[in-house]
């Protein structure tokens, strides 16, 4: 158990409970303003602090770290990993980032500028430079031992890396695997894996964070173009990636750029900047359907109720579209699905789409036969006109699913990011050709009676 | 490395190449039909086939324990972990279940029903029961010797969780902390954590995932009521959860049920059960727009117009509500935002809603400007026209943010899940306020000119 806090009386309202349990001391945390958190944080046991300080996201260590007088700043961020350092660097605005730098021991200072030379959503950006190397002639005996030396020193001491004296990865053995081993003089040459999921300095998080959960490992070795071991990632890190993935997926499956920051913490400008740029798009978009409906204009002035239903059939085909394509943007995304499917997609959901359809199609038709029954409210053509709005549902419902299926394959074909076709996207390219569809079916259909 | 496969003939086209890369033979895997599975899988040296085997997913297990001959599954399926075990027998019919569970060893057995008794979706449900448990008056040299004994038969030994008599959880100690110790007679009482992140047996599985996400820990403990042991959650285990509750989320957010299963195995008519009633709902909710069309048709006989300008009208309320509402569900799913941030994200939203708004005003009184001055499209009142249809955009888009960001958090407030404030849910909540909206605003300012 940690040392009881001194006696002096708490600094912050909620350092007044001082929990001690990691979430709760968590949670106090968020509950803190900024300028109560650093006090905080020292009136807190050392160990307890240091935990807390450890598990803090990097915006929040960078916060810290500024607040703090310059004496403490340095033993505080050499508690930090390398590929921690990396991140609260990353934080800083670019004129404090030098002085950071610059309280780092020379050996992490290597590996940060090693790890800053890539992006951060690139593997060489998120990786850890130390991790456990070993020599393929070491007895597993050993290997034990020097790793509870690494212990510590290193991301991980569960994962060995076996190097040969170039640095090419030869192969891995996890520290479970050592214990296994009976004959504690075996060299690790033969209880070695050599087949290995690996990633490459250059390989987007994300696709290392597929790799990572699909081979049920607990770290990744990131090799440079000649097969050369530069780091590590490991879970704890994609774990993050894969949930900031999907938190950017779904922001701009609504239409907008991903914001790249919790919701509370972007100010008011950049959210606006995130935000805008899409609702101009659509909008102007939009504006195609008030061309559109200037086509129609005669079609509006003879049979005014045909507008009634308007809405009610575009937003249908946008919905249809919606739920395409956000199927497939998230099947893309994790692999269920890929390019080469597209013909089974585009059955299934031609399929699916004119079962839809139909089943909207009824619940129309009921609709329109309702108010006729209770308020007489379509005149004598009422068939013609459940007939029309049932046709127009089918119709859109169709290309709604086909329309929001088949763009994000079109978009990851030529190179784009599947995400575009967000629901609002889909549904403002469906809506022109809606307005087509429905027009077009209301003059084979009504032309004579209410046209 | 693994021995080179026999000389028979590749029986599968993908065979041929027998890659042993774990990626790769992985790839290969989801290149085969069905009914080519386990011959490709019988075809690879036995230690590839059974780490291919290892890193499937449980319905693809569960394909290729169904098809074995009856003497070959009982082997097969012993080499699985108990949590493993489980999502195989959920994943099978009903009436199969147990005859894959006569197939385990008396021990697993009472494990894997252990674990059955809670829902999948709860730490009950995913645990592992076979941890490893040191007492605290073990010495560090003992319990590592213990850890070497029990690498292999627990789900991992990077942790031990410390139990008094009871079972009830003392604290938690790794590998790595046990390996720096420096003298070994140390007892593990003075070198465990006592603070500790746990999760309860009905703990969410979303929940769980979280807190292990936040603690960067690669395994949690889950405890009964009493405090007592049940078994450990793991990062791989959490991986996939955290996966799969961010599809769920996205298709929640698209206006559908949860699909429960990837895209390209889910069988036509669940996917439409899972696709039409939102449709459904939201065909019905939209025909509350022709009614209260129905309500403006004088103003529509006397300025046809206006119907140019509606759909794309309310389809910015609909594209504003459906950001606000997006970024409110993630930030509430993610813990960045709470119930009691309510006021904060109104006047955020409302404030955003505003620019947002102006910001599609002056593109709208452009358009309308620009039409007027190419075409003339619009007449005298050109300016009445566009100022009319500016201030509908200002007023549908500040409703769409609004009603988008508060309509999450009063689901969650009332007990429901708020991914059901879908962006085609909201859109279709803003249409018919939209609607009159466009309209109040048109008799106001169109009074007397064009209405």
């Amino acid at each position: 158990m940690a040392d009881a806090p001194d006696n002096t009386p708490p600094v912050a309202p909620a350092s007044a409970v001082t929990p001690l349990d990691p979430t709760e001391l968590q949670d106090a945390w968020a509950l803190l303003l900024p300028d109560e958190r650093l006090e905080y944080l020292m009136s807190l046991p050392r160990p307890a602090a240091e935990d807390l300080f450890l598990a803090l996201p990097s915006s929040d260590q960078l916060e810290v770290l500024t607040q703090m007088p310059g004496a403490d700043r340095r033993s505080w961020i050499r508690l930090l990993p390398a590929d921690d350092v990396c991140e609260v660097v990353r934080e800083a605005p670019d004129e404090s980032r030098q002085s950071l730098l610059d309280l780092l021991d020379v050996q992490t200072l290597r590996e940060v500028q090693a790890v800053l030379a890539f992006r951060e959503d690139e593997a060489g950006g998120l990786m850890n430079p130390r991790y456990a190397a070993l020599r393929p002639d070491m007895t597993v005996y050993e290997a034990i031992s020097y790793l509870r030396r690494a212990a510590g020193h290193v991301e991980t001491i569960y994962y060995s890396y076996v190097l040969d004296p170039e640095q090419r990865l030869l192969g891995v053995v996890s520290l479970s695997e050592l214990f296994r081993v009976a004959d504690q003089s075996t060299r690790i040459r033969g209880v070695m894996r050599t087949q290995f999921a690996s990633v490459r300095e250059d390989t987007p998080d994300e696709e290392a964070g597929r790799i990572l959960a699909d081979q049920d490992v607990l770290a990744l070795p990131v090799l440079d173009e000649q097969g050369r071991m530069k780091g590590i990632l490991t879970v704890d890190d994609l774990v993050d990636v894969i949930r900031e993935a999907a938190t950017e997926d779904m922001q701009k499956a609504a239409g907008m750029e991903a914001l790249d920051a919790p919701y509370m913490k972007i100010a008011f400008w950049p959210m606006i900047k995130k935000r805008a740029p899409w609702l101009c798009v659509l909008l102007v978009g939009g504006m195609l359907t008030a061309t559109a409906i200037a086509h129609y204009e005669d079609e509006i002035a003879r049979a005014a109720v045909l507008v009634g239903f308007m809405p009610m059939i575009l937003s249908s085909g946008g919905n249809a579209g919606s739920q395409a394509s956000m199927l497939c943007v998230r099947a893309l995304a994790t692999g269920d699905v890929r390019l080469r499917d597209w013909a089974r997609i585009f059955r299934k959901e031609l399929a699916v789409g004119l079962v839809l359809g139909c089943i909207l199609a009824a619940i129309g038709m009921l609709r329109i036969a309702g108010w006729q029954t209770a308020f007489h409210s379509y005149g004598g053509h009422w068939m013609l006109l459940g007939l029309t709005v049932s046709l127009a549902l089918v119709g859109v419902v169709v290309l709604g699913t086909l329309v929001g299926s088949m763009l994000p394959l079109v978009l990851r074909k030529i190179g784009l990011d599947p995400a575009v076709a967000s629901a609002p996207f889909v549904a403002t390219l469906v809506d022109v050709s809606g307005l087509v569809i429905y027009f077009t079916i209301a003059n084979l259909v009504l032309r004579g009676t209410l046209l």
